[in-house]
């Protein structure tokens, strides 16, 4: 039942044509550990923060059954910081500010409590970093979930190819999965990207949804059309930690269930981008999310009978 | 049940990565004919062409149930002729040649035996043909489709604002709606729209696939991720044909049946770019569409049982 969640902790400023912030809380590992706590109660963090980053926020994600034991707090040191700004479009953006801080020689340390995780979520981080918290791991974990970048395409491909080979799900963008596939149809870079590894491909589209491949089925997941989208940070960790983490607590990694898990993901995403930061996506009630999946089924859901 | 086609029926000379054609045959009345001919049996053509327009096609689309004494073929004088380039992806493309011909001073004639037409779909038109056509039926068919472009947007956009104040179902790409509606928002942009006549709107998006409006409704339709794309021309106009087919077949324009439609309509459009112009949507056989009908179900659908 259990879900081992690594990635970054950190600070980001956001500007987007709606607003601006000053440093607010961000980081794959943050998103990914929020979204999932809807799902399962027993979710441990593996990252690393300074001691600037703020007890109360480690306050919060204790209170939504994150254990942080993994969670490495580096005294006299600063957090990673990520500042950026959006286009109007939203679809694009430029980094403004990177600071890598502690997450220069982060040193993924996997607790001996968390040595029992079945489930295990790999954001965003160097391919080295993500491999080793898989070495690390006695037992292998029923599944690995792996979210990676362009950006390590560019300047670590062969580590980034050895660390892929070691996973279950992958789940990158459309760019990403033409990148590293060399093929621009997504049907043929899916065929050749489950070569590699993985036995699940998912491609996200951001507002176009996102695709499910394995073998020769596919599955689609729309995202909600929205009145606002204030703020696309996080959006695909949020994503990925809804999937994840619904998979965690029904404890069935069958095609059919992993449908239901990216309907779930899709439907956390939809409420990440409504406001600024992780601050949608704390303190949802049951009903709100149940409301969300209802307008996720009859989004897609129509009723054709076929004779044959 | 009889369905007036109104458009362009043409030359065409397209170029795309994979290949190149001499003058095909193309035109929107052409694709949203051949596509809703496998739905219905009684469609009405109103459309002009040259003498130099082969009467080996004329003979294509009656033995299509497409009645094409509304098609006026005009002595000495010469089709509309579009010819373009696809860019790489297929998403863009740059307009090499475009000789409007007998389309230059077309007057829409409608036969008196269209008059008892039930559907009605406008292909993209000078807006102001297209609001001739509903003028000169003496009964208001039960539901107008009208297809149009950007085009129209940027020189003619009290005329297009006049026809599309008469019509029950406008089809646009999203550019064209955030055009139109001045919001980048589609949602928003769709309010803005239904209050310009229509009561429905359907954003084509392509490879990313379309949504339906009314109302406080929302629903969509993916597009089929497919290993080849070829050529995309006439993708938009046999959805149009295959949407406006189906609901003049099931006689029924609820929002529901509209769902359905728009599933018909995307199914049809992946046939057609899988060859070039209209190669693959003449003589489909019905087991390939009940296939490809298959496959859109097996893309979204999921079963996800809600408590509440």
């Amino acid at each position: 039942m259990s879900l081992l969640v690594v990635g970054t902790v950190a600070f980001d400023a956001i500007e987007t044509p709606f607003g601006k912030t000053d440093k607010i809380i961000g980081g794959a590992a943050t998103y990914i550990g929020l979204s999932a706590s809807y799902f399962t109660d027993q979710i441990k963090m593996v990252s690393v923060v300074g001691d600037d980053f703020p007890d109360s926020m480690i306050k919060t994600f204790n209170e939504n059954n994150i254990d942080t034991e993994g969670l490495q707090v580096r005294k006299g040191e600063k957090s990673f910081f990520w500042s950026g700004r959006y286009h109007d479009d939203l679809n694009r953006r430029d980094t403004l500010v990177t600071e890598l801080n502690v997450l220069a020689d982060f040193d993924p340390i996997v607790p001996e409590s968390y040595q029992d995780c079945d489930f295990l979520m790999l954001g965003n981080l160097t391919p080295a970093v993500q491999k080793k918290v898989i070495q690390r791991l006695q037992k292998r974990p029923k599944l690995i979930v792996m979210d990676t970048m362009n950006f390590w395409m560019d300047i670590a491909m062969d580590e980034l190819l050895e660390t892929i080979q070691m996973v279950d799900v992958l789940t990158i963008n459309e760019e990403e999965a033409r990148q590293l596939s060399g093929e621009y149809s997504l049907v043929k870079a899916a065929q050749k990207i489950l070569t590699m590894g993985p036995k699940y491909l998912v491609v996200k589209k951001g507002e176009h949804g996102a695709l499910l491949f394995s073998g020769n089925q596919v599955f689609f997941a729309p995202a909600l059309p929205l009145e606002e989208v204030f703020d696309p940070t996080g959006a695909g960790d949020t994503f990925a930690g809804g999937f994840i983490g619904y998979l965690a607590k029904s404890q069935d990694i069958s095609f059919d269930n992993m449908k239901r898990a990216l309907i779930y993901g899709s439907a956390m995403a939809s409420f990440c981008v409504e406001k600024f930061g992780t601050e949608r996506i704390i303190g949802l009630d049951a009903p709100e999310l149940e409301s969300r999946i209802k307008s996720f089924i009859d989004l897609v859901q129509f009723d054709i009978a076929l004779v044959g």
